[in-house]
């Protein structure tokens, strides 16, 4: 098992990655709780519900399940868990698990953040991908106008991270896990880059997989320890993130899935990189690992100006500038602010070379 | 103009007691923002919405006015601010101010620091009783279940006092935000105490007004200072809340006002702690003053029984005991679980008693 320790502003929390360690989970438990309540949704509760349950069999436990997907982080869930946590009894000295992918992560984490102004929550991601939400502290739900426009800063109290549950992901959901790491390479680490693209994201082996997310999630804790808030290098981790919240958001959420989307948008952010940097950089390399790897690379669908009101919706966009994260080099990440104009044309540029290509 | 610096865990800020301060509030502004939404309601903005907007004509400003009243403070109403936000095109570099009682401060401040996972507000109350809820931090709606269930602590970046608003305030505003006064002197001052039973609170000097605010604000600010996020002695400013909080759901939000229902809660926490500490409590000087000041005491419709089930459903009750705050002396609270049972004995005796004397 491998132990992480990430670090906020109000506490240090602990990040546990480990096979099996779901059958375990009441060792984990920072401290007694009067109850537990288990937010999941309809995929993961048959798979795993009764395996948590069972080893928190001496607490009082309560489950809600909700439907799986990103349409159930909205304000109507989040209002019915509160219902439901009331009609539970839950008090102050509870205990909320999200036990599920970064869609359930954000939602019962934004609910335990609010519930009673704030009650201890531990996240056990059950995808890929929430390797990447689980850690940080970052809640939310979606409005009807974008995605995580409603939440707050609220770190978890632990994160158990049961590497054999990612056994039962699709393919879809393995290549759209692997999006954030490679983002994280990106950012950080050019020899993991490299090894990730040499990664077949539909055959992995458990050793393979647990150390990329091992690695994924030390840059990420790193980057978070130095910047909880989001105010400096902590918008480093949005590298293509402002276009793919856009993408989603036009697809419709839930069509595409969120990784997917970040590798597209990675792929945007290497585009307008080389542009305004003149450096070589590896889009052509993300390319056709994103090729050989099944990722959606069909984007006729898509208008550059639809895309660009959604961005100017994004929680990082001013009125005349789009901000967006761009790489210098690879290990190299920088803020920009692209004027609306500029961002149009490269929107339509990437638009274009994409279509030329697929 | 009198200051005082609140201490929170993230940040210091100021709270400006002046007359006629709101005329000029661009001046206590932290700093440049790139927009700013006035948040109030429709009993406040004919008053002073424009006051403001004037003050602050260098800036972009939009406002939103929701109706006056606890029921504003609901998940629909905040759901329609964030909303309203969006249309706006707030950003994270915007301002979100607060101009009104404890209901828009509650509600303004949750969705500011719910708003893109946190943006800036300022607190600007327009009633006595909002000196308490206008400082700490607390910022909640609403559930139909109970009073402030989701919420978060949230401070704001100043507090702006403009007495002279107080000048609008009928009576009845004038004993709720009174109500707020006992409990701080109370908790902590008993020549204070004393001064505030020679009251008349519908007949009050500008010089009286001032004073007594700055001296409950000191007191409220030095004990959020202490245990801002409501671990320990803060607790202790919810001394009368628990029966407080019954009471109003009980007869209705709105229905009588928050202070009438502290004022009612601090007489039963006095005939509570009489009990408990066979201590010489001022039960019967501060139901006299009650009376002189035409506070509420009929609470013949009211069922203990059903103020007991509200109770337990209050955010610091736990299954088998109900937590307030008692008294052992004037200016030494104490909390104090209280077994179910025991609590309704309590209830029918001071209901019997109140009825009795009224």
């Amino acid at each position: 098992m491998h132990r992480l320790l990430v670090k906020s502003a109000t506490h240090s929390y602990p990040v546990y990655i480990g096979t099996h360690i779901r059958l375990h989970i009441n060792r984990f438990l920072p401290k007694h709780y009067s109850s537990i309540m288990v937010i999941t949704d309809d995929h993961v509760a048959p798979l795993y519900l009764e395996d948590i349950k069972k080893a928190l069999r001496h607490y009082r436990v309560n489950e809600v399940v909700v439907p799986a997907g990103e349409r159930s982080k909205n304000i109507h869930t989040f209002y019915n868990l509160h219902t439901q946590a009331l009609d539970y009894g839950l008090d102050r000295e509870s205990l909320i698990i999200a036990l599920g992918g970064g869609v359930i992560g954000d939602l019962a984490g934004f609910m335990a953040a609010t519930y009673m102004r704030g009650i201890d929550y531990i996240q056990m991601p059950t995808t890929i991908l929430a390797h990447d939400s689980g850690i940080g502290g970052k809640t939310a739900i979606n409005h009807e106008r974008g995605k995580n426009l409603i939440g707050s800063f609220y770190p978890p109290v632990a994160v158990i991270y049961d590497t054999y549950v990612l056994h039962s992901l699709d393919d879809r959901e393995k290549r759209s896990g692997y999006a954030e790491l490679i983002k994280e390479a990106l950012l950080r680490d050019e020899d993991f880059f490299n090894a990730l693209l040499n990664t077949n994201v539909h055959d992995l082996t458990d050793k393979q997989l647990v150390n990329d997310l091992y690695k994924g999630m030390q840059i990420k804790s790193a980057i978070v320890a130095k910047d909880e808030r989001d105010n400096n290098v902590r918008q480093f981790l949005n590298l293509g993130h402002t276009f793919a919240h856009a993408l989603e958001a036009e697809v419709g959420y839930g069509e595409m899935t969120h990784g997917e989307a970040v590798a597209l948008g990675l792929l945007f952010a290497l585009h307008v990189s080389t542009a305004e940097f003149s450096q070589p950089l590896p889009y052509s390399s993300l390319l056709d690992w994103m090729q050989r790897n099944s990722y959606p690379l069909d984007l006729s669908m898509i208008q550059a100006q639809c895309m660009l009101e959604r961005m100017r919706f994004d929680k990082k966009a001013s009125r005349e500038h789009i901000r967006m994260v761009l790489l210098a080099n690879i290990a190299d990440p920088v803020m920009f602010d692209l004027e609306i104009q500029k961002m149009k044309r490269y929107l339509v540029s990437f638009l274009n070379e994409l279509s030329n290509r697929t």
